[in-house]
């Protein structure tokens, strides 16, 4: 049996176990199982948590793999629906694989859930099971978007955990979006931008104003750069790695940009297939129209993670495919390793931005 | 003098006088005389008026050519500088050409203007001047964004004239927005959809929600269809035509998918550059890829139009060069060809989701 397998197989000193939602993503089971395959292939320091249904996943994960070997199966009977709401899902957690997940990380044995799930729903339960950070009024939704930075990515958030932010919430993200790319993205100062409409001081709204200031202010003791407002074009820019926003405005420029870019793939394609010469060309520039595919392909880039609660929480994308799972997992055991959940609440309690720091020291807003 | 020369040429019937702020663009004022000069050449009907330093346009206009024929330079010795404050430019105007262009329209002379200067500060001049239609609170930028659709566009508004709107504004540029569809895109019966971050009904903010009731309930007898809302991803779908949301979330979308674009152009010159193979590749898909090029060329969508003013005010890109340029005089030509200015104050007044109609009858929000 799977389950006494990776309870009994000796736990190696610096294996990290995830717990993994495998229902819910639009493509099932059988995809996040060779995700998982996919990962362990090339880090044998996972282990995996799985919830769902116990019998797909014994039927999914081969018997007597590596994956078997190192994967417990939990079972969960029931499933949170893509078009749940958040309220309802919150009524009927009990049972679901996602709740599962999430519990294995509040009773501590992962560091790291991940779902292809209902991504308002991952956030509601989420929120009710791990609690918020001191600190953190408004969880955010980090997302990596590819960029012309040497790291490849630039980090934005809020991608959508909630419509609205406040100068306070803004604040809040900056270090913990500053806190998520030191981890995941090996920045040592990353350099903060607020999205706003222009880069003019006066431009915009009030909450960015008092934004700014607090993180200008604060600049010199961070462990951030404040580089002041940037714009919608700068979110592939090299002159920034962490965009600030609130979550509407971050939803739809996410959902903006892969839109832009799935057109003009399509009508790449197009206009390669248009004649015979093209057809030609495109055989000749394969490698390296690869090479583009690779660099902008979103599924590289999957899993947005919520940042602000007592434990590290992966949204992959619901369509995901197994390449996209592994790249979830990959984010998932790189910011476990680093300690991040712990790293990040650290931050935002030490931040001279902070909140919090204002809150326990009786300081007052600037 | 070619100031003589178009006062004295005769006014065919069918003509349309352009009113063109020469100054204040990126490029210079030789960049905008190409530009009529292209038009010109392609549309007999123009005449222009052109404003600014009156010695620069009369060294680049050509003498003895067609477009002196048919161009009034009129002197303005002042320009709007890119940076200028709104606040401070509305101090200063008189003298500037971006003043004396829209006067021109102010005083019956063009039906429109077309600039490519300051974009708050030109918002700020042509309200003072024109003022805005009965029934319209905030003015709204209309952008044309590459799409799937057989018109080769979707507009989108507001772009950027105001960082606020509640629901009444939205019920507007919705009207408006498809008032705009019509006459610039020659579509019928304009799909119109609200921005948002889902497309389930609970998802959003709540002057989004009033909004989408009103139009839904208006949609039987208005001259568009209300489809719902969309997402970011939609910017470039064909499942709508007229995207609406407020010009802070609309001018990031905008600037993210213009950045997104550029950045997937630049990535494609380096895929084919990359090797000899690829070189080949490229020379031999050139067709494709210059129709592609073209195909999501900003420059020739250019031209965001300023809706809810008595008369018609097209923004050119800073940057435009005389492709750019002449674009925008094409567009200000179709919408003064189709008397959109007052079209558009009949639509508002007369739409049964309009807030004015709702002050004239008396009649209740629902």
């Amino acid at each position: 049996m799977s389950t006494e397998a990776a309870r009994t197989s000796p736990a190696v000193s610096g294996d990290i176990v995830l717990s993994i939602d495998a229902m819910g993503g639009d493509r099932g089971v059988e995809c996040v199982v060779r995700g998982m395959a996919m990962s362990l292939k090339k880090n044998p320091r996972l282990r995996y948590i799985v919830h769902g249904d116990e019998s797909e996943l014994r039927q999914t994960i081969r018997p007597a793999s590596q994956l078997e070997a190192r994967t417990e199966v939990r079972h969960a009977p029931a499933v949170v629906a893509m078009d749940d709401k958040p309220s309802r899902v919150l009524r009927n957690a009990a049972g679901t694989s996602m709740w599962s997940a999430i519990q294995a990380v509040k009773d501590g044995e992962s560091p790291a859930v991940i779902s292809c799930g209902n991504t308002g729903a991952l956030m509601a339960l989420s929120m009710l099971a791990l609690r918020k950070v001191p600190g953190v009024d408004r969880p955010a939704i980090a997302v990596n978007w590819p960029s012309l930075n040497p790291q490849g990515y630039n980090v934005l958030l809020d991608g959508g955990a909630d419509i609205r932010a406040d100068a306070d919430d803004l604040v809040t993200y900056a270090i913990m979006g500053a806190s998520y790319a030191r981890n995941s993205l090996s920045l040592k100062r990353p350099r903060v931008g607020l999205l706003n409409v222009g880069t003019e001081e006066h431009k915009g709204r009030s909450e960015l104003h008092e934004a700014a200031e607090r993180l200008a202010a604060a600049a010199p003791t961070s462990d951030f750069d404040y580089i002041g407002y940037v714009e919608g074009s700068d979110m592939p820019s090299e002159r920034v790695d962490v965009i600030v926003t609130d979550g509407f405005t971050g939803n739809v420029a996410l959902k903006t940009g892969e839109g832009t870019a799935k057109m003009i793939q399509g009508l790449l394609k197009e206009a390669f297939s248009y004649s015979s010469l093209s057809r030609i060309g495109a055989l000749f520039a394969l490698t390296s129209l690869k090479r583009l595919q690779k660099r902008i392909d979103p599924r590289r880039a999957n899993g947005g993670v919520f940042l602000g609660l007592n434990g590290t929480v992966v949204k992959s994308h619901g369509s995901a495919d197994a390449t996209g799972v592994s790249a979830a997992i990959k984010l998932a055991f790189t910011l476990a390793e680093h300690g991040f959940t712990e790293r990040l609440a650290a931050r935002v309690a030490a931040d001279p931005a902070s909140r919090s720091r204002e809150v326990a020291t009786g300081g007052v807003t600037t």
